[in-house]
Protein backbone atom coordinates (compact mmCIF):
# COMPACT_ATOMS: atom_id res chain seq x y z
CA UNK A 1 0.00 0.00 0.00
CA UNK A 2 1.03 3.68 -0.42
CA UNK A 3 -0.25 6.44 1.11
CA UNK A 4 0.85 10.62 0.00
CA UNK A 5 0.71 13.36 2.14
CA UNK A 6 0.68 16.58 -0.32
CA UNK A 7 1.99 19.72 1.66
CA UNK A 8 2.79 23.28 0.13
CA UNK A 9 6.18 22.25 -0.90
CA UNK A 10 6.17 18.31 -1.09
CA UNK A 11 4.96 14.86 -1.98
CA UNK A 12 5.24 12.70 1.23
CA UNK A 13 4.97 9.25 0.42
CA UNK A 14 4.96 6.12 2.52
CA UNK A 15 5.01 2.20 1.54
CA UNK A 16 4.68 1.58 5.39
CA UNK A 17 7.96 0.76 5.46
CA UNK A 18 9.87 3.86 4.23
CA UNK A 19 9.02 6.87 3.16
CA UNK A 20 10.85 9.77 0.45
CA UNK A 21 9.96 13.38 -0.27
CA UNK A 22 9.28 14.60 -4.02
CA UNK A 23 9.51 18.44 -4.80
CA UNK A 24 5.63 19.44 -5.95
CA UNK A 25 7.39 21.84 -8.52
CA UNK A 26 8.90 18.80 -10.23
CA UNK A 27 7.35 15.49 -9.62
CA UNK A 28 4.90 14.16 -12.48
CA UNK A 29 2.16 11.92 -10.15
CA UNK A 30 1.03 10.53 -13.25
CA UNK A 31 4.82 8.38 -13.11
CA UNK A 32 2.82 6.32 -10.31
CA UNK A 33 0.58 3.62 -11.41
CA UNK A 34 -0.60 1.43 -8.80
CA UNK A 35 -3.34 2.32 -6.33
CA UNK A 36 -2.40 5.34 -3.84
CA UNK A 37 -3.96 7.05 -0.89
CA UNK A 38 -3.14 10.29 -0.61
CA UNK A 39 -4.15 14.00 1.49
CA UNK A 40 -3.15 16.99 -0.10
CA UNK A 41 -3.51 20.63 1.00
CA UNK A 42 -1.66 21.97 -2.20
CA UNK A 43 -4.90 23.15 -4.57
CA UNK A 44 -3.04 23.14 -7.81
CA UNK A 45 -1.77 19.82 -6.88
CA UNK A 46 -5.15 19.01 -5.98
CA UNK A 47 -6.69 19.87 -9.19
CA UNK A 48 -4.47 17.61 -11.35
CA UNK A 49 -4.69 14.39 -8.43
CA UNK A 50 -8.75 14.83 -9.30
CA UNK A 51 -8.18 13.62 -12.56
CA UNK A 52 -5.88 10.79 -11.98
CA UNK A 53 -8.36 7.57 -11.58
CA UNK A 54 -5.52 5.48 -9.10
CA UNK A 55 -5.19 8.57 -6.59
CA UNK A 56 -7.60 8.22 -4.28
CA UNK A 57 -8.58 11.37 -1.58
CA UNK A 58 -9.07 9.84 1.65
CA UNK A 59 -10.79 13.38 2.53
CA UNK A 60 -13.91 12.24 1.33
CA UNK A 61 -13.68 9.74 4.10
CA UNK A 62 -13.99 11.98 6.89
CA UNK A 63 -16.81 13.25 9.09
CA UNK A 64 -16.03 16.98 8.85
CA UNK A 65 -18.43 18.16 11.35
CA UNK A 66 -16.02 16.60 14.10
CA UNK A 67 -13.86 19.41 12.64
CA UNK A 68 -14.34 22.94 10.13
CA UNK A 69 -14.91 23.24 6.96
CA UNK A 70 -11.73 25.10 6.36
CA UNK A 71 -9.28 22.84 8.16
CA UNK A 72 -6.34 21.46 6.76
CA UNK A 73 -6.54 17.82 5.75
CA UNK A 74 -3.12 17.07 7.64
CA UNK A 75 -3.96 18.53 10.71
CA UNK A 76 -7.43 16.30 10.98
CA UNK A 77 -5.22 13.18 9.85
CA UNK A 78 -2.73 13.91 12.83
CA UNK A 79 -5.41 14.33 14.81
CA UNK A 80 -7.35 10.97 14.15
CA UNK A 81 -4.11 8.82 14.86
CA UNK A 82 -3.93 9.96 18.69
CA UNK A 83 -7.45 9.92 21.65
CA UNK A 84 -5.49 12.37 23.77
CA UNK A 85 -2.58 15.23 23.49
CA UNK A 86 -1.83 18.38 22.04
CA UNK A 87 -0.49 17.69 18.14
CA UNK A 88 2.24 20.02 17.29
CA UNK A 89 3.31 19.81 13.33
CA UNK A 90 6.08 21.73 12.11
CA UNK A 91 6.56 22.63 8.94
CA UNK A 92 6.45 25.47 6.63
CA UNK A 93 3.49 26.66 9.20
CA UNK A 94 3.21 25.18 12.51
CA UNK A 95 -0.29 23.91 13.16
CA UNK A 96 -1.13 23.00 16.82
CA UNK A 97 -4.36 21.02 17.29
CA UNK A 98 -5.82 19.36 20.96
CA UNK A 99 -7.52 16.02 20.80
CA UNK A 100 -9.31 15.43 24.26
CA UNK A 101 -10.95 11.32 24.38
CA UNK A 102 -11.31 11.05 20.62
CA UNK A 103 -12.49 14.46 20.20
CA UNK A 104 -11.48 17.70 18.26
CA UNK A 105 -10.44 19.99 20.40
CA UNK A 106 -9.41 23.13 18.56
CA UNK A 107 -6.22 24.58 17.13
CA UNK A 108 -4.09 27.18 15.97
CA UNK A 109 -1.50 27.88 13.80
CA UNK A 110 2.03 29.55 13.98
CA UNK A 111 4.80 30.48 11.77
CA UNK A 112 7.21 27.84 11.00
CA UNK A 113 11.22 28.29 11.63
CA UNK A 114 12.22 29.48 8.27
CA UNK A 115 9.34 31.47 7.73
CA UNK A 116 9.42 33.10 10.66
CA UNK A 117 13.33 34.11 10.17
CA UNK A 118 11.99 35.48 7.12
CA UNK A 119 9.87 37.42 8.85
CA UNK A 120 12.24 39.33 11.56
CA UNK A 121 14.64 39.61 8.27
CA UNK A 122 12.01 41.64 6.56
CA UNK A 123 11.50 43.90 9.37
CA UNK A 124 15.31 44.56 9.19
CA UNK A 125 19.06 43.10 8.62
CA UNK A 126 19.72 43.25 12.11
CA UNK A 127 17.13 41.24 12.86
CA UNK A 128 18.73 38.33 10.68
CA UNK A 129 19.56 35.92 12.94
CA UNK A 130 19.09 32.20 12.99
CA UNK A 131 16.91 31.09 16.06
CA UNK A 132 18.99 29.74 19.22
CA UNK A 133 17.11 26.88 20.65
CA UNK A 134 19.33 27.18 23.44
CA UNK A 135 18.26 29.79 24.31
CA UNK A 136 17.07 30.20 28.13
CA UNK A 137 13.25 30.52 28.01
CA UNK A 138 13.38 31.40 31.55
CA UNK A 139 14.76 34.46 31.35
CA UNK A 140 14.27 38.04 29.35
CA UNK A 141 17.00 38.26 26.60
CA UNK A 142 19.66 41.01 27.05
CA UNK A 143 21.10 39.96 23.54
CA UNK A 144 19.67 40.72 19.77
CA UNK A 145 19.83 37.24 18.75
CA UNK A 146 17.95 35.71 21.94
CA UNK A 147 15.56 38.51 21.78
CA UNK A 148 14.03 37.35 18.38
CA UNK A 149 14.92 33.86 19.66
CA UNK A 150 12.54 34.08 22.63
CA UNK A 151 10.15 36.60 20.85
CA UNK A 152 9.83 33.47 18.47
CA UNK A 153 9.76 30.28 20.98
CA UNK A 154 8.98 31.37 24.68
CA UNK A 155 5.26 32.87 23.56
CA UNK A 156 4.62 28.99 21.82
CA UNK A 157 6.67 27.53 23.97
CA UNK A 158 4.46 28.37 27.26
CA UNK A 159 1.24 28.23 25.09
CA UNK A 160 1.56 24.53 23.84
CA UNK A 161 2.53 23.39 27.91
CA UNK A 162 -0.17 25.26 28.98
CA UNK A 163 -3.05 22.40 27.72
CA UNK A 164 -0.88 19.96 30.12
CA UNK A 165 -1.10 17.23 28.05
CA UNK A 166 1.04 14.79 25.91
CA UNK A 167 2.68 16.70 23.38
CA UNK A 168 3.21 14.60 19.98
CA UNK A 169 5.62 15.88 17.30
CA UNK A 170 6.07 15.70 13.82
CA UNK A 171 6.50 17.74 10.64
CA UNK A 172 9.80 18.42 9.25
CA UNK A 173 10.88 20.40 12.01
CA UNK A 174 10.08 18.19 14.74
CA UNK A 175 13.41 17.25 15.68
CA UNK A 176 14.78 20.57 15.99
CA UNK A 177 10.93 21.44 18.53
CA UNK A 178 11.63 18.57 20.23
CA UNK A 179 15.26 20.38 22.12
CA UNK A 180 12.38 23.05 23.55
CA UNK A 181 9.94 20.20 24.43
CA UNK A 182 12.38 17.36 25.72
CA UNK A 183 9.41 15.34 26.78
CA UNK A 184 6.96 15.33 23.90
CA UNK A 185 6.96 12.21 21.77
CA UNK A 186 8.53 12.43 17.59
CA UNK A 187 6.50 10.90 15.59
CA UNK A 188 7.47 11.39 12.00
CA UNK A 189 4.24 9.14 10.91
CA UNK A 190 1.98 10.74 12.69
CA UNK A 191 -0.37 12.12 9.74
CA UNK A 192 0.53 8.12 8.12
CA UNK A 193 -0.77 6.61 11.03
CA UNK A 194 -3.85 8.43 10.73
CA UNK A 195 -4.39 7.74 6.93
CA UNK A 196 -4.02 4.27 7.69
CA UNK A 197 -6.56 4.38 10.73
CA UNK A 198 -9.19 5.88 7.90
CA UNK A 199 -8.42 3.24 5.17
CA UNK A 200 -9.04 0.54 7.36
CA UNK A 201 -12.53 2.16 8.76
CA UNK A 202 -13.70 2.69 5.11
CA UNK B 1 12.29 72.17 21.05
CA UNK B 2 11.87 69.77 18.00
CA UNK B 3 12.71 65.62 18.96
CA UNK B 4 12.84 62.98 15.77
CA UNK B 5 12.24 58.99 16.70
CA UNK B 6 13.19 57.70 13.31
CA UNK B 7 12.44 54.31 12.37
CA UNK B 8 11.87 51.87 9.37
CA UNK B 9 9.77 53.65 7.61
CA UNK B 10 9.34 57.35 9.35
CA UNK B 11 10.82 60.44 10.60
CA UNK B 12 8.56 60.73 13.33
CA UNK B 13 8.45 64.33 14.94
CA UNK B 14 7.62 66.27 18.03
CA UNK B 15 7.84 69.51 19.21
CA UNK B 16 6.87 69.11 22.94
CA UNK B 17 2.91 70.14 21.53
CA UNK B 18 2.34 67.99 18.60
CA UNK B 19 3.74 65.30 16.30
CA UNK B 20 3.64 64.05 12.77
CA UNK B 21 5.72 61.59 10.75
CA UNK B 22 7.12 61.82 7.59
CA UNK B 23 8.39 58.71 5.15
CA UNK B 24 11.72 58.03 5.14
CA UNK B 25 11.92 57.64 2.12
CA UNK B 26 10.86 60.85 0.83
CA UNK B 27 11.94 63.33 3.65
CA UNK B 28 15.11 65.38 3.42
CA UNK B 29 16.39 65.79 7.12
CA UNK B 30 18.67 68.93 5.14
CA UNK B 31 15.06 71.21 5.40
CA UNK B 32 15.44 71.35 8.89
CA UNK B 33 17.37 74.32 9.72
CA UNK B 34 16.87 74.02 13.75
CA UNK B 35 18.81 72.08 16.78
CA UNK B 36 16.84 69.20 16.65
CA UNK B 37 17.98 66.24 19.08
CA UNK B 38 17.13 62.58 17.69
CA UNK B 39 17.49 59.06 17.92
CA UNK B 40 17.65 56.81 14.82
CA UNK B 41 17.55 52.96 14.39
CA UNK B 42 17.53 53.23 10.72
CA UNK B 43 21.43 52.97 9.48
CA UNK B 44 20.88 54.42 6.04
CA UNK B 45 19.40 57.58 7.63
CA UNK B 46 21.83 57.47 10.44
CA UNK B 47 24.67 58.17 7.63
CA UNK B 48 23.05 60.91 6.46
CA UNK B 49 22.21 62.52 9.84
CA UNK B 50 26.32 62.14 10.97
CA UNK B 51 27.09 65.02 8.99
CA UNK B 52 24.47 67.09 9.97
CA UNK B 53 25.76 69.53 13.02
CA UNK B 54 21.95 70.95 13.95
CA UNK B 55 20.55 67.03 14.53
CA UNK B 56 22.16 65.93 17.28
CA UNK B 57 21.91 62.38 18.65
CA UNK B 58 20.85 61.11 21.73
CA UNK B 59 22.36 57.90 21.54
CA UNK B 60 25.57 59.70 22.83
CA UNK B 61 24.34 60.25 26.08
CA UNK B 62 23.02 56.63 27.07
CA UNK B 63 24.61 54.42 29.41
CA UNK B 64 24.74 51.63 26.92
CA UNK B 65 26.59 49.03 29.89
CA UNK B 66 22.46 49.43 31.61
CA UNK B 67 21.39 47.59 28.57
CA UNK B 68 23.18 45.71 25.63
CA UNK B 69 24.99 46.85 22.76
CA UNK B 70 23.13 45.74 19.65
CA UNK B 71 19.58 47.16 21.63
CA UNK B 72 17.48 49.33 19.41
CA UNK B 73 17.92 53.14 20.40
CA UNK B 74 14.04 53.13 20.51
CA UNK B 75 13.46 50.62 22.96
CA UNK B 76 15.72 51.98 25.52
CA UNK B 77 14.46 55.69 25.08
CA UNK B 78 10.99 54.06 26.02
CA UNK B 79 12.58 52.35 29.21
CA UNK B 80 14.10 55.65 30.06
CA UNK B 81 10.57 56.93 30.53
CA UNK B 82 9.83 54.57 33.24
CA UNK B 83 10.69 53.29 36.54
CA UNK B 84 8.95 50.13 36.59
CA UNK B 85 6.75 48.32 33.97
CA UNK B 86 6.78 46.09 30.55
CA UNK B 87 6.56 48.04 27.82
CA UNK B 88 4.71 46.83 24.26
CA UNK B 89 5.95 49.02 21.49
CA UNK B 90 3.80 47.97 18.73
CA UNK B 91 5.32 48.93 15.27
CA UNK B 92 6.46 46.45 11.83
CA UNK B 93 8.28 44.78 14.87
CA UNK B 94 6.55 44.58 18.41
CA UNK B 95 9.43 45.33 20.87
CA UNK B 96 8.77 44.21 24.63
CA UNK B 97 11.05 45.53 27.55
CA UNK B 98 10.85 45.10 31.47
CA UNK B 99 12.16 47.80 33.63
CA UNK B 100 12.01 46.89 36.95
CA UNK B 101 12.98 49.67 39.91
CA UNK B 102 14.77 51.58 36.79
CA UNK B 103 16.66 49.09 36.27
CA UNK B 104 16.52 47.24 32.53
CA UNK B 105 15.63 43.36 33.00
CA UNK B 106 16.03 42.52 29.20
CA UNK B 107 13.57 42.00 26.34
CA UNK B 108 12.16 40.28 22.87
CA UNK B 109 11.24 41.10 19.66
CA UNK B 110 7.86 40.02 18.06
CA UNK B 111 6.51 40.31 14.77
CA UNK B 112 4.09 43.27 14.17
CA UNK B 113 0.93 43.23 12.53
CA UNK B 114 0.91 43.79 9.05
CA UNK B 115 4.74 41.90 9.20
CA UNK B 116 3.07 39.51 10.79
CA UNK B 117 -0.43 38.63 8.16
CA UNK B 118 2.58 38.78 5.27
CA UNK B 119 4.16 35.89 6.93
CA UNK B 120 0.96 34.27 7.22
CA UNK B 121 0.19 34.78 3.72
CA UNK B 122 3.33 33.78 2.61
CA UNK B 123 2.71 30.28 3.88
CA UNK B 124 -0.35 29.83 2.19
CA UNK B 125 -2.95 32.04 0.33
CA UNK B 126 -5.86 29.96 2.34
CA UNK B 127 -4.12 31.91 5.75
CA UNK B 128 -4.89 35.55 4.50
CA UNK B 129 -6.97 36.63 6.70
CA UNK B 130 -6.81 40.10 8.84
CA UNK B 131 -6.43 39.05 12.55
CA UNK B 132 -9.47 39.05 14.69
CA UNK B 133 -8.59 41.34 17.97
CA UNK B 134 -11.87 39.54 19.17
CA UNK B 135 -11.40 35.95 19.43
CA UNK B 136 -11.89 34.66 22.29
CA UNK B 137 -8.67 33.67 23.55
CA UNK B 138 -9.83 31.47 26.62
CA UNK B 139 -11.08 28.71 23.96
CA UNK B 140 -8.94 26.68 21.10
CA UNK B 141 -10.37 27.80 17.98
CA UNK B 142 -12.10 26.16 15.77
CA UNK B 143 -12.23 28.51 12.14
CA UNK B 144 -9.25 29.66 9.78
CA UNK B 145 -9.45 33.33 10.63
CA UNK B 146 -9.18 32.68 14.36
CA UNK B 147 -6.72 29.92 13.97
CA UNK B 148 -4.49 32.81 12.82
CA UNK B 149 -5.69 35.30 15.07
CA UNK B 150 -4.99 32.84 18.35
CA UNK B 151 -1.95 31.49 16.90
CA UNK B 152 -0.16 35.40 16.51
CA UNK B 153 -2.54 36.52 19.45
CA UNK B 154 -2.48 34.10 22.44
CA UNK B 155 0.93 32.90 23.09
CA UNK B 156 2.09 37.11 22.95
CA UNK B 157 -1.07 37.97 25.08
CA UNK B 158 0.12 35.04 27.72
CA UNK B 159 3.58 36.05 27.99
CA UNK B 160 3.42 40.04 28.16
CA UNK B 161 1.01 39.07 31.36
CA UNK B 162 2.98 36.38 32.77
CA UNK B 163 5.33 39.44 34.15
CA UNK B 164 2.71 40.90 36.36
CA UNK B 165 3.33 44.24 35.59
CA UNK B 166 2.31 47.13 34.34
CA UNK B 167 2.02 47.54 30.66
CA UNK B 168 2.80 50.45 28.93
CA UNK B 169 1.88 50.67 25.20
CA UNK B 170 3.19 52.73 22.77
CA UNK B 171 3.74 52.48 18.52
CA UNK B 172 1.68 53.04 15.79
CA UNK B 173 -0.30 49.51 16.15
CA UNK B 174 -0.84 50.75 20.45
CA UNK B 175 -4.34 51.65 19.98
CA UNK B 176 -4.71 48.25 18.07
CA UNK B 177 -3.39 45.85 21.19
CA UNK B 178 -5.32 48.08 23.80
CA UNK B 179 -7.93 45.57 22.34
CA UNK B 180 -6.22 42.59 23.97
CA UNK B 181 -4.62 44.26 26.46
CA UNK B 182 -7.56 46.42 28.29
CA UNK B 183 -5.63 47.57 31.31
CA UNK B 184 -2.39 48.46 29.72
CA UNK B 185 -2.02 52.14 29.38
CA UNK B 186 -1.42 53.84 26.29
CA UNK B 187 1.26 56.18 25.68
CA UNK B 188 2.29 57.43 22.52
CA UNK B 189 4.97 59.98 23.82
CA UNK B 190 6.72 57.20 25.60
CA UNK B 191 9.91 57.30 23.11
CA UNK B 192 9.63 61.36 23.55
CA UNK B 193 9.67 60.99 27.11
CA UNK B 194 12.35 59.07 27.80
CA UNK B 195 14.15 61.29 24.74
CA UNK B 196 13.28 64.21 26.93
CA UNK B 197 14.70 62.81 30.73
CA UNK B 198 17.73 62.34 28.93
CA UNK B 199 18.04 65.55 27.43
CA UNK B 200 17.49 67.29 30.97
CA UNK B 201 19.90 64.85 32.53
CA UNK B 202 22.91 66.18 29.77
Amino acid sequence: MLLCDIGNTSYHFFDLKKDFKEDVNIFNPTTIKKKIFYICVNSKIQKILKTLPNWIDLAKYIDISKYYKTIGIDRIMACEAISNGVIVDAGSAITVDIVKNNVYGGGFIYPGINTMNQTYKNISDVLDYSFNFECNLDIMPKNSRDSISYGYLKPFYSEVLSHNMNIFLTGGDAKIFVKIFPNAKIDEKLIFKGMNKIIKKA
